[in-house]
């Protein structure tokens, strides 16, 4: 989703401007084009009516207007009435019917409609136009006086709901449900289909008493006043709480404004040779060509995706009603031949009758999105590049991350709809507020709901997965689990939820609120426990994309990993390198610990070295391993970088631990932790420093390097370290370390055959480093940028502390993100280009990278591919990711540069 | 000093290269312009040579040769034998005797001499060319036995020590010492001067057999012998320990070698007709135009310096000498004519005749620099520019210290010689070492030593001043001093030292290691305890050289003060306006810091704001104050930078008392001091970042600032406030905080006739808001350089953590100095110029200064002076010396850009 902060085309109110653009009349006027000025809904109704497809007719009311009515104090400009107007004479006119006219009523829905889809995000009123003297005209046309009541009590329930705010307080149940119920109670029926037309009509003048009752005025009987209060209603309902927070964690303008589409109803529930339904033309699940979607007889479409009733699928309609079956057929091909992308629509079947609601491109998960962009390509409806750019980088993670490792003894407790793929495990919490308190302490949670709604937003972005007991493929729970890329299984009816004492039961196992569950969201599986995992395996639609993006990309990419199994993993995702092998990670395991605080502890040299010999050999199988893994590949390997305190314990019964273990005086300890305590560690005794202080660390890491170097080759495994030095700010220190490292090459090599192929290069992410880049390069054989250090140092953010205002930064627009995620192309990318440029007029051949962890973020990648780097190094899991990116940097002719100017 | 790594003008030792000069010889080789080559000593006595000045024949030995013997492990060029050779028979036709000729001897000097003087650091062999045949001729021709002996005696106890290495080990007395106590005791004499030439005549017996004894190897009886083991005696001190040291502490290069003078020697000891001394043409203490100095009759020249014999004022020389005083005061004049600087001066009178030894461009106090330059100007000898670029303006320092306050009852225990002005209290030491290690602990201590020696130097620096009980004007005491500008009262006779039990006596009082005294050096006053001192006062010369710097200066002096006490300080030192005034330091003062920490506790905005109003009366008045001090200069104030923790207590004990006085629970004090923890607060919640999080705060300085203007204007003072927003990184930041400070600014004069005149701008301290600075400059009105945390950030340094590396780094050479004493032009001072520049791109009249400590260092006040920026603020006491440096700045037309490249 674009980040920009773009305004409106607004202009001023004069009359002139035209605000309502109409579709399926004589004259259709906008198209798919316009979807800015129209939104996504209404441009695509107006493009579907172009192409000739069955769309209820009506109009379209611009988002212009939506911003125009937030400047202007929630006030409409002149004129617009009358535009409003002439388009309902135009639509009455197609429709052969009158909005308010007793004899011929036309019904219309007034809905939202913003530049990209909000799901439920705002408000729908339906079955608008009626009164109690219009149902009476419209069951004389319609001789069906049930259907005609359900319409009006629908549309009173709902206009009350949504335009008027009758809604229920605290804990209480819905008055309008409550009244139903009590209808449903004093006629002993149970469904509301077993109400009849009278009992429907009695509950209509029962619903306009409550609300004359609640809210102390009547409800309003003119059609035309119905239709200003709907309208006034979705544009109010952009800035509601709800939407407000959808659009901050999808990162949507909030002056992009929503439009208003006022459509002629289609009815779905007017008998059997009705119904109504939602399908995409694809499995957006997995991607599989075959039509999917569900659909509901004799119903309204808000039916279908509420998950009262549960659907059938879309390809059964070929039995209920064949011949408007072969021509939705004929349409999903139409449209996805036009759109060249998989399509999400809502179809209506009225009297045997094929109306077009709504088309757009689906959400589809990760998996499903490769294989359509796959398919695509050799179905030849775009080109590979076009696939390539369909393809959102971030996106992919949901691919690479594990799946359940399955031994065949898992207690499954449920089985529900694999509504979004995904292997989730965590403790099942039954409220959305719960889920984002529990995330917020670190917890993995599911969230188990009986079905979700737009207000559990939060907690499902907060949750590992989603649960829920009711609803379909195209539930809430299911379109929005999977537009974040959340495991989702839904529908799962077994599960008894009783939210009040916060437990489920399924097949006899109680689950309570804190126990953990694990969810299959590809095989829609409920799992009690901890179920472990494994590697994801890649579908070779992902394999032909990635090969596609490494034909089409300039970047290498490289990988950050510390460990043999890293190195694998990386290297199965496509990693070309190692471009950050942590040395100090490798100082924490087991016993090595000890030598390193023997080291620490040595009050000289002699001491160190000591200490540092115990170390040594284990340094160096480490290294073999890393070369092994990576065998040819090159790999960087960064000498020690974190200060000593860090390998020390600071709490007393620690410190107590490891006086005994090393049978010294527990008074030593604190004093040495005490002389090694640093007030602003991040710019303390580190990196080089330490280098430069005691020789003898890094001249033992480069012995480990070298030998490990040496005894690869004799396995016939060629290895290629190349030597980073971290933390260099002046020229000197490079140099100096680098004399170090050819003495220690020279004297290893000594009176042998082996000859070390090795580069000496550096860190940067020291300010200055960047800033005198033509010095260093001098002595550098390659540059690193260290993004992560080199961004608190030029922003002064200590990245441990800046949690106390970076939130409320970005939350106040004051840095359009974070810049620790997103390299801050003004300031930090600013001394990347800088440090790049200059250290290659010393060295034409210097080789850069970026090894943050911006390396695997895609608009950082695309910025490395602008400034000329030659490879962006990220974690195991992130290079598909940055494989993608740096292919779409080579495909972007536009430059695009982020400021917070 | 300079402090570039010039190597010297080294060519390959080709036989054709010139190592050897003449100089009093039929042609005089050299002249002063030859320093580099001849060593300040020889390239004077070539230049008094050339002015017909009697100068003893002889030779100097080039620094190239120094450079040639250290590069080529200690040997000497082919050819330079003979050179030697040739040159000693040029000197011999000169004088009229030969070297090593038994019937006519020339006996002669060598003596060191390196390019800047470094006074008793290296070698000197007197009376070289003796055994005991050419004694017994010399005494034929001198026709005085005893005094041939004494030189005998001399020069083989000086040869034994410093050629051959004979020195005392341990706490032993030195040995040939020892012989000579031992013949004063069998001769029952107390006395050197009472020893016959016969016992003179066994010592040299005795010295040459304890020589044999102790080394194992003869006395060489050869004089070619001699003269090159004195050549090879000087060229190996250059790298001596001590040596090594004081080019350390001086910053003088390694690789600069020293000369060596090979010269004629001429007797001030030859008999009552004789004398040696020292002599400066001004005075170097007070810089009164009147010849100073000291002599001693019938004594060699070393006897002057060391200390052991008092001397007598040169004038007396009229009385002693009459003839020959005359010609020196002729000599004198010529000398200081011919080099426009006041001359310090060697002579020996032998026989009635005059010989100058050496002349050179006397160390001076800096009261003395100060007037001597401005009296030059007077005089017409130098120009007011020369006279500005003469004075080293870090050494002012001298004469901006506070001195003694005198009340009347000091309890004075002593009086001494005003070796070298200054008031100091410190604790008595009596050992270099023991004052090194005290001013490490940052313990303020005062050396008191019999008389000190080149060993003392590192004491001497870390000591506030210096006293001794022996020792005149020209003492090694005074005279390292004095170069120094360290205070010192040498010679007070009376101190009785007991160096074993660590104390001294003096007029009954005892004085043990560690107790108090204070010593003024202008007056030569040894006190006990620590007497309080007063601000200095200014000569009438300082005023004219400070009025000839600010007509001269393109840069405005600004300085850091933060009440109206420094204000009026810095004003009197002859500051433009206050660059930086911090508000935090407001906070902590009395009351204040209740209502600070009753503000940091409270949980909301409202108690923020409740215990924020009780401090904005106290803030108002502090401002008014200062208003007051700078009346219309404009004071630039910068709004609360550290962050919040800085204002609670860490220690349990305090925080219980800080519990009792608020009537909290103490908990509740460690959970937000816990809460305010920070891993590096550097880098944390401080600056602008409290502007934006705790909005209320700034609001309060700001309204505190303009109700501190309204007020000053009503009593008819001129109020320029320039509010300054710490930690500024990014536009918004700026932008947010001016629209405030407007908001404020309007809120106050709404309705009144008040019409508040200032103007808003920002601390460019982090990196990106240099590199952004065009950006921010559309926001800002003013940038301060914050070079202080600039550094830090652009390094990557704690500044509170450095010292485990810094020190280290710059005794490596990786740093060339101190970058928090000395902009580091190449990488914080890119940013300095990269902001300054893009700044003015976006508003050109944008004023810029700089106000982190560098804006008092004169190698950093020319680079702000070379970026162009507007001013420099520094600490009151450093205002004159920017003033100075600022106007050196403009002065010089050389670009100096200091680099570590």
């Amino acid at each position: 989703m674009a980040k920009s902060g773009t305004k409106p085309v607004g202009k001023s109110a004069a009359k002139s401007v035209k605000y309502v653009y109409m579709f399926g009349t004589r004259k259709t006027e906008g198209n798919a084009a316009m979807r800015n000025l129209l939104g996504g809904k209404g441009a695509n109704l107006a493009e579907m009516a172009s192409l000739g497809l069955p769309v209820p007719a009506g109009f379209t009311i611009t988002t212009e207007l939506c911003t125009h009515y937030y400047e202007n104090k929630k006030s409409y400009p002149a004129g617009l009435a009358e535009q409003v107007d002439k388009a309902m004479r135009e639509v009455e006119r197609t429709m052969g019917a009158k909005f308010g006219n007793p004899s011929n009523p036309l019904l219309v829905s007034v809905r939202s409609g913003a530049r990209v889809s909000m799901p439920g995000m705002m408000e729908t009123v339906l079955n608008l136009g009626l009164n109690d003297e219009i149902v009476a005209g419209l069951i004389a046309k319609s001789s069906n006086e049930r259907f005609c009541y359900d319409v009006y009590r629908r549309f009173v329930q709902m206009y009350g709901d949504v335009v008027m705010g009758l809604r229920p307080e605290g804990k209480e149940i819905d008055p309008f449900e409550q009244l139903i119920e009590a209808k449903k109670h004093a006629r002993g029926v149970e469904l509301d289909s077993e109400l009849t037309a009278g009992d429907l009509k009695e509950l209509v003048a029962e619903f306009k008493a409550e609300i004359q009752k609640r809210l102390g005025v009547p409800f309003p009987e003119c059609p035309n006043e119905q239709l200003w209060g709907a309208i006034g209603a979705v544009f109010s309902s952009w800035n509601g709480a709800r939407a407000i927070r959808y659009r901050e964690l999808e990162s949507i303008p909030h002056d992009w404004g929503t439009a208003v589409n006022v459509q002629s109803m289609v009815y779905g529930n007017m008998g059997d040779d009705c119904a109504t339904g939602v399908a995409f033309t694809r499995n957006p699940s997995t991607g599989e060509r075959k039509l999917y979607g569900e659909y509901l007889i004799n119903a309204q479409g808000e039916d279908v995706v509420a998950g009262i009733r549960t659907p059938q699928p879309v390809t059964d309609l070929v039995q209920s009603l064949p011949a408007a079956y072969k021509e939705f057929v004929a349409v999903c091909a139409l449209l996805e031949k036009h759109y060249k992308d998989m399509q999400d629509m809502e179809f209506t079947i009225q009297n045997k009758r094929l109306w077009m609601l709504q088309t757009r491109n689906g959400k589809r998960t990760m998996a499903a999105a490769v294989k359509i962009a796959v398919d695509m390509v050799k179905e030849k409806l775009i080109t590979k590049q076009e696939a390539l750019k369909r393809i959102k980088p971030g996106d992919l993670d949901q691919l690479l991350h594990p799946t359940f490792k399955y031994a065949g003894d898992e207690q499954v407790i449920g089985k529900g709809l694999p509504a979004s793929p995904g292997a989730a495990t965590g403790r099942a919490v039954f409220n959305a507020e719960e889920a984002e308190a529990e995330a917020a302490k670190g917890e993995r949670v599911i969230l188990v709901r009986q079905e979700t709604s737009p207000e559990d937003i939060g907690g499902m972005h907060a949750a590992q997965g989603i649960l829920t007991a009711r609803g379909g493929m195209t539930s809430h729970a299911a379109v929005v689990a999977r537009g974040m890329g959340k495991c989702c299984v839904a529908g799962c009816g077994e599960l008894q939820i009783d939210y009040h004492q916060d437990l489920f039961t399924a097949q006899g196992q109680v689950v309570r609120r804190g126990d953990w569950i694990s969810i299959d969201g590809s095989r829609g599986v409920v799992m009690l426990g901890q179920v472990p995992t494994e590697e994801a395996r890649f579908s070779k639609e992902f394999a032909t994309l990635m090969q596609w993006a490494d034909e089409t990309r300039k970047l290498n990419v490289r990988t950050n990993a510390d460990t043999p199994h890293d190195a694998e993993v990386a290297r199965a995702f496509g990693a070309e390198g190692i471009g950050l092998c942590r040395t100090e990670h490798m100082f924490f395991e087991g016993d090595r610990i000890v030598a390193v605080r023997e080291m620490i502890l040595a009050d000289d040299e002699a001491g160190r070295r000591r200490a540092l010999g115990k170390l040594k050999p284990m340094q160096r199988d480490d290294f073999e391993g890393i070369f092994r893994a990576m065998k040819g590949l090159p790999v960087t390997i960064r000498l020690l970088d974190p200060p000593l305190h860090e390998f020390v314990p600071h709490e007393p019964a620690q410190q107590e631990e490891m006086a005994r273990e090393m049978n010294v005086p527990v008074e030593q300890i604190r004093q040495k932790v005490d002389a090694l305590h640093e007030f602003n560690p991040m710019l303390g005794h580190r990196g080089c420093r330490l280098g430069i202080t005691f020789p003898e660390i890094y001249e033992m890491q480069v012995e480990a390097i070298f030998e490990a170097a040496i005894k690869s080759a004799k396995a016939r495994i060629k290895a290629i370290p190349e030597i980073m030095i971290p933390l260099v700010g002046t020229v000197r220190e490079l140099a100096d370390l680098k004399a170090m490292i050819h003495r220690v090459a020279a004297d290893l090599t000594k009176g042998s055959r082996a000859k070390l192929e090795y580069k000496v290069g550096t860190m940067i992410e020291v300010p200055r480093a960047a800033l005198i880049a033509e010095q260093i390069a001098g002595e550098a054989e390659f540059f690193s940028f260290g993004t992560n250090d080199l961004t608190q140092m030029t922003f002064g953010f200590s990245r441990d502390d800046a949690g106390k205002f970076l939130p409320d930064y970005v939350a106040k627009g004051i840095l359009p993100c974070d810049p620790f995620q997103s390299l801050d192309q003004d300031g930090v990318g600013q001394l990347v280009r800088m440090g790049t440029e200059n250290g290659r007029k010393a060295r034409k051949d210097l080789k850069v990278g970026i090894c943050g962890e911006h390396g695997g973020d895609p608009d950082s990648v695309m910025f490395c591919h602008q400034v000329g780097l030659n490879y962006v190094s990220c974690s195991p899991y992130r290079v598909p990711i940055a494989r993608l990116a740096a292919a779409q940097a080579a495909l972007s002719v536009s430059v695009k540069i982020r400021s917070d100017a």
